[in-house]
């Protein structure tokens, strides 16, 4: 399998801990979406027809959407599981999954600041008030949905899910921002486990071939 | 079951959707989020931490995010499927289905738009170009993914799946806003047939108990 990726791509770095907790070997490549790799004709019209990272290529099989390639990784291969069967704990991985990849991520992430910045002449300090309103708002929820159904040290319990592999990259990219998260008691405690773990660290933004300082 | 909806809700919209389709009834709440209703203590502490809607309550199961209450749905009421099992026609589905849920509808919600201006000082031009420019790009995407893989009367075929469901409020909610969508020649095709059905009609904005003028 082929992935096409950006080192400092959230939604990129998702799908690598998948891959790597699932121990699945995929050729890499990397996509500059600073500098718009991602818009070229050759990438939208023969990989990716949504003009984004990640996508993953799997014999003649193209495939976008970071959620989407996850939910099909555990189809493929379903050991370990990253989305459970069961109805309600299923239910809870894409709740706590969706509040990150639906109600944070996209409001902050590379082309919405690049608009603000270009089109709406926000200057920086405005950015990082956008940029940190969001993070606060959106990990506020996630707060709560740990406190009122989450069970450590992962997520939902003993071992990592969908929800984990949603929740690392955004912390880890607010953190990166300079944000302050210690509020977030139970959000960073995931974190700091998760982040530990082999399959994490492997997928780590740095880690990656086409990581540049 | 309960169902914490608000009229004019995208997310909303999609589940009304899903239970029209299914065939199942619900009791129906509204939650006015022009005034603030889904922050209250009560609704985010009783019903929906992650403070949105909409939100299905199933016994003493409550739960949030449009895209994990319709994928509970599928699993309670398997009939009619809206999210395969075949994997590949699975992560079409599911890769269509957040183009619109992740690309499209988070960054032109209600509260971002309401940043914007309350907070920026975006005047009123600005918010519609901002509104405009996700919308252009994302169904750009959009009917590209149709034209690489969709095959109609439905996005993916003769019956609907979690795709359509995705796809209709987000048409509605750009018509209503006044965009040109001609040139998305296939999304409206779909959208067209779409909206034309019983279970979509049931689930319009203006046919709820809350609608307002």
């Amino acid at each position: 399998m082929q992935l096409y990726s950006f080192f400092n791509s959230s939604t990129s770095y998702r799908v690598r801990i998948a891959l790597a907790l699932k121990g699945l070997a995929v050729d890499y490549h990397g996509v500059n979406i600073r500098i718009g790799e991602h818009r070229a004709d050759d990438y939208v019209q023969g990989i990716n027809p949504s003009a984004s990272v990640p996508a993953l290529v799997d014999g003649d099989f193209r495939l976008g959407q970071s959620l989407a390639i996850i939910d099909y990784l555990d189809q493929l291969q379903p050991a370990p599981r990253l989305i459970p069967q069961e109805p309600q704990a299923r239910a809870r991985v894409l709740e706590l999954s969706h509040a990150i990849a639906c109600d944070m991520h996209p409001v902050n992430n590379l082309r919405v600041l690049k608009y603000l910045q270009d089109v709406l002449g926000a200057s920086a300090a405005q950015k990082s008030a956008w940029y940190a309103h969001w993070i606060a708002e959106g990990f506020a929820a996630v707060e709560r949905l740990l406190e009122q159904h989450g069970h450590g040290p992962w997520c939902f319990g003993e071992a990592p899910t969908l929800a984990d592999v949603c929740l690392v990259p955004q912390v880890a990219n607010a953190l990166r921002m300079g944000c302050e998260l210690s509020a977030y008691r139970r959000v960073m405690a995931v974190y700091v486990h998760a982040d530990a773990h082999p399959a994490f660290i492997a997928a780590q933004p740095t880690r990656q071939t086409d990581f540049q300082a």
